[in-house]
């Protein structure tokens, strides 16, 4: 049994609390975490509290001096967190009446942990955020920079992971680039729902104190109050809503992983990762194993799984608040510590990488990769696509017999297939015939690669003005 | 064995597909569902090949008719729908092909199914979303009405399921309706970046036909075509997102049914459901179960489950499109019916929810509710918060041996816990006098409530003039 | 408004239920599926009334003669399904009081809805886990028969995607085969589980009737009477743990998918699928793409979403049954029927995939893949591993700036890592070698393959005889 | 830059790892947890390599002395551990050889990391399943117990939360036991499955020495080596199966966890659970929070995210080993803490619970609950039980009418609805006659409840006698 019970509720208790409950029901251990927003939002619940009359402003300046000295003690790891004061609330609450006194139990007039706890996360999200941005802006500058870099490079674009036409490897990395540019939106959608502040909600209902809510708000950066109060202590949306940003784009990153672990295989061979991306083996001393995009596409699962434990918690709560709420936090700090690592491993590792060149071209001359180049050529002619369509399709089940991609065909075999085809035909079979020809918004043609690529850099610039 | 071979693809193949695969694969099945949309998109591209003179006028007038009548065969259920043409793209070019010979098999050129289905269902989406900001609007409304009518209605407040502080009933619905108002938000979002035309990113790369995207957009009511054609074909992000709006909306419906469950227990009691919202049991005559509610609770399963059937499938796929996408269709469909359907239940019921307000107000005055109230009279009385805390839970704990509550002690009594307390104090114990002294933004005094019904329902107003 | 109403519970009612509501809880649309068992249990259940005495031998023969009557007619597409009656059992119900009058009425005696449909889907899912096993025996076999066939091919073995050591195909194919025995021992493990009978729980305190449950379980094949009615009526662990095997299972053949496709990626090449387990594009002609094995990886992500839709809606539900439960079937069925499908397509698939050994071959010479067998050879002279495989590594950073694989290098210079390796290490530098030195229980020496394969043979014999 | 490489495998590098990048793909933060495992099976290694004579007897010896030195030292808290060395593979056999120089190098002859971190895991999991397996024992007898103890105690049991019929308290509780039955038996199946030894398989292929696995798997306690040394380092399925038996054991305490949230609402008001069990608030002095079962329902969510997590981690990878397996260690450890901790709340819990029998009776005469009972009686005295239904039916909708219970009604007022009822009638509409009469075996009654106590009493017995 633990000896010390909280002192914030034990007035109707009569017995203390089994020591493993109070380990249990504990939040401390992880919630210390939000320290530096807790007391920057007791300071501003401070400030308002002497405009409005509830505290003297000496009372403030104590108040205010205690907490900044607390602030530096967490600072310096000097603080001692204590498991039966419950949470980083009332450990800092705690530690400021040892400092000052009386005062400091005036702190919690006209608010409660369950709209103090709300406003901490709040805060702390929104300053992970604005982090979480500038890693995601590196990520997709360097990889506009290397699209514009390549985009004259040659490389089989797949289907099916079958050898479908060839694409630049410029426009490539733009349609990875395009996948980063909705999730950048849908992270600052997200900021903007999470910057509404529950202080002043008090327990549930609000409180008898005549606050004023939108001083706080302004002094914490908060775009306004919640609007209801049971609402602001029992909401978690922007959680969820953080985890679902951080689920999608962590299944881009899982899509772009992929690709480069196949990249890398000796049976593909398209690029080079710097080693300091890569580790050995303890048994195999020959291997070079891509670490970090292997270990991106693994974490996607813990995102989706922090997406999944947050639904479920809230699934059929009653409203207000309830204990099962303290399970917010650790998927969250999770999922946002998981973000930042792996667009910071992303932002150094995208301009590093190197692109086999000759690989890649090699690889596109094989699987027939210009064959809708060709059936283009006959619909071109006055042949029906559909037809066309037919007439490749023969042209290649020859080429597999024979062994030889069309561009290796004689005309007098391709003739075979259809009369119309004449010299003119071998233009359409190369490879910057090919990729040259898709010239309209979107298509991989090397000068809609340089075009996108900087209406790109424009879209980033405009969001970094605003950051 | 089939004896039909889809006519798009065969050329190459020696062998027919076997019956099994060919069911196993097939999507015509599901995604017949999306023809208006299929055929909406084709007259776009036709008209657009005409434009840029791919097509001659004649052709594509005859390729429009030719769908419009095929669109009245589907409206009329005369359509035959094949297996063996596996999707609801060939059996309709099938179709236009017996009708208008040739001129049929011209309509695909400059396009694939890849960007034919991804644009098919962005058109399906947006159409959806539409029908389903209706409902949700009605559903704010109405809420919003009810929450008006009933601004000083009083009922406990809860936290942890204990009986916490009186709040507004109206209050309480109010809360609701905020949860309600961050799906709105999310629902436009969404649809804001599921408005983007795939069109012209043909199989993977872009096309050679002089093609103009913008046309094509225009003419669909896209905001833009995408920028990127890898990325158009395999981007599955806005059913993602959608799935993920739903879960949360749908959470929130959850939480909603697990209150009004409650409240028509025998134990809570404070809400009367119309029949019709009801069923009974084939055993026990006397039952009278919340069954739209309970049946709203178990769909948020189902839309949780969809969410992350998306999630999984493009975990690690690597460009562009492959045969897994085909599995995006079926989670979509049935997480807009379960939304729309949801959203509609609960459109009809809300606003004939009855309040049983004796038994409301009789739960409100058990428990202890206007505990915070003494607290804060003490406060004001110049006693921190912390010792006013104290002083309420050793009269709580004399109440609760005595069997008495706050209001039913005499001032004696109360004068045992602390000698500052006056005969003033029995106002503030009163359930009128605490509700009415939350008195600030997101507050539960009345007044409160009505003007927070007043910015909620011009807020909706702005949204049903944008629709 | 609907005209007619629920026979089984319409007494307490005042307003009949709203069209819309009548339709939105309704469950015949996918329950019917449930007529079989549905039918089955109710023969049981009025045997066992006439046993006991609670019916007349004449009541229960008509009663099953109706029944089988009926099972008749639907077999037969006959039935009239009707909405407003809400589910199977009121409809096979209402229509045996049709056919042989008050009689029908006392078939739901001493049960209710609520044990008659935990009881269906039990006996349903029972069922169909034996169709399943079938399916799962046939792709075990088809397996093992192909990797005895391919105990001596020798191939590149993978980790970190990155060339590793070689193994034997026929190893590689066993490997998939234990993940199926695994997943076998599961599905066994969930039948028996399954095979306990609700029936007799009533709608959740048993029922006043003498009924005998032994007699009914035994009449049902289950083994044996669920030992508490309000576990019985509300417990659908059945229904998770089939989805959890099923979400185990579909991650195996994702991954199995996943290698296929790969094999058949002209980067690897490893296998030649036949056509009638692919389709084409419609608009590159030379593609073939595995769609078989990309559709079962993409089914992966409904089979996780059931499982995930299921655990959320039995989340939290108090005792005893809620309608939410409702919910539990199409998450079930859709979960059995891409089981058994992703299985038949396997299991049709699998025995026909064409290894392509010339060039797997010469993908395991690639990539020093006999490396850790250079290192081994150290070791044996006396070098410690640590030791030996830095030499190694050193002997592979030659290989890479020169172009040549360790085999391919001169004693002289092998000799410049270490003087230790004399002429005798060519031997263990050889793909044979190196497979052949494995030979341990679970190694991928050849005999050791063939060895395996045979227990796992015996393995799946035994059960068999025990299906 | 970090200065020290990984000596394990730096050979073939040429430059250092990133100091992000190392910090990023290192594991000994978390897997430091598995120290004592990766000893016992090193220990087991070695004495298995001296066996069969690839270390001599001094080697093995030295080596045994120094790893146990090492355990020591971690159990002191004294060993340190470093982030270069990646992980607590490496950590420990770098302190190996510092204490006894070249020897400690020798160690990894023959096996891998892939094997050995398998190994390892299933090692920490067996342990720590009997751990949980100890718990779950007592919270079923404490359950039990109480079952047997309130076996005539009468409440009001529920559907659709709705007043159903008269229950016994200790059935409920019983009904609660039988899903910890259930789950009792999917934890020892997993426990079959998970003790299976990878170690042997090297890599991935098994290893050229003359290793004997048996020796190893029964040095430590497993039941058989496994059978494909592919599938021994890249099978998680263990992990997985764990997660869901977690997850379904976590829901069933969720549902308990609802239901005694509900029992201790001032609503409900059927149980009290000591103050040891509950938190209070900061803000209102009369809150006693049920906080434990409100935290444990909360937790569900992270366990079900822990095994979405595991599910995606490994869907799609291709064998063998990769680094994203890294991803399974912290799903599996938290799930494993918290399902230990929450059986030993609950354990510690539910055998303090403390009926308050007058509300629970009162609360069952309350809602008709009888209505079942009246129409069985009609039924025995000849009434169909549709007809039955229908007249009960019309009984309630007069009492709720005229605010009678039928056992309050006169036999004049109950015979309007039909002339069959007598004054026998009122012997079956009391609670204990309602009980009593559901007589069979899973029935309510009391004499049932003790049977089936006995019952699970021994059940528990036998498992306890195989631990």
């Amino acid at each position: 049994m633990s000896q010390v019970t909280n002192q914030s509720w034990g007035g109707r208790f009569s017995e203390p609390t089994d020591a493993f409950v109070e380990r249990f029901t504990a939040s401390v251990t992880f919630d210390q975490r939000l320290a530096r927003q807790d007391i920057r939002g007791s300071i501003a619940h401070a400030t308002m509290l002497a405009r409005v009359g509830v505290l003297s402003d000496e009372e403030r300046n104590a108040i205010v001096e205690g907490l900044n000295e607390i602030a530096a003690e967490i600072e310096r790891g000097e603080f001692q967190w204590s498991v039966p004061l419950e949470d980083v609330h009332m450990n800092i609450e705690a530690r400021l009446t040892d400092k000052i006194g009386i005062t400091g139990k005036k702190l919690h007039t006209g608010r409660s942990r369950n709209d103090q706890v709300a406003t901490d996360i709040r805060l702390f999200l929104r300053d992970e955020i604005d982090v979480i941005e500038v890693e995601l802006v590196r990520l997709r500058e360097g990889m506009i920079e290397l699209a514009d870099r390549e985009a004259e490079t040659i490389m089989p674009g797949f289907t099916h992971l079958q050898t479908a036409q060839p694409v630049t490897f410029g426009h490539h990395l733009l349609a990875w680039q395009e996948m980063l540019a909705r999730d950048h939106e849908r992270l600052l959608d997200c900021r903007k729902r999470a910057n509404v502040m529950p202080l002043g909600a008090a327990a549930l209902a609000g409180t008898t104190y005549p606050i004023d809510r939108h001083v706080t708000a302004e002094l914490l950066g908060f775009s306004r109050p919640a609007e209801n109060s049971l609402d602001a202590v029992s909401d978690r949306d922007f959680a969820i809503e953080f985890t679902s940003f951080a689920s999608i784009l962590l299944m881009h990153l899982s899509r772009m992983s992929e690709e480069l672990v196949l990249w890398t295989s000796a049976q593909f061979d398209f690029i080079d990762l710097p080693d300091r991306f890569c580790t050995g083996s303890s048994i195999m001393p020959q291997k070079k194993n891509p670490d970090v995009p292997e270990l991106v596409r693994g974490k996607t699962g813990r995102v989706y799984g922090h997406l999944m434990a947050l639904l479920t918690l809230m699934k059929s709560q009653p409203l207000a608040y309830n204990k099962d709420n303290q399970e917010d936090k650790e998927p969250l700090f999770d999922a946002v510590d998981t973000v930042r690592d792996c667009l910071k491993a992303f932002a150094d590792m995208v301009p590093a990488i190197e692109p086999k060149k000759a690989n890649m071209e090699v690889a596109a001359l094989k699987g027939f990769s210009t064959a809708t180049d060709l059936a283009d050529y006959l619909v071109r002619k006055g042949v029906a696509f559909r037809d066309a369509h037919e007439i490749v399709g023969q042209s290649v089940a020859f080429g597999l017999r024979e062994e030889k991609d069309l561009s290796e065909m004689s005309l007098t075999e391709l003739k075979q297939f259809s009369d119309i085809i004449e010299e003119d035909v071998f233009e359409v079979l190369t490879l910057e015939g090919s990729v040259a020809a898709r010239n309209h918004i979107g298509g991989t043609a090397p000068n809609q690669v340089r075009a996108a690529a900087q209406r790109a850099r424009d879209a980033v610039s405009v969001l970094k003005d605003a950051m």
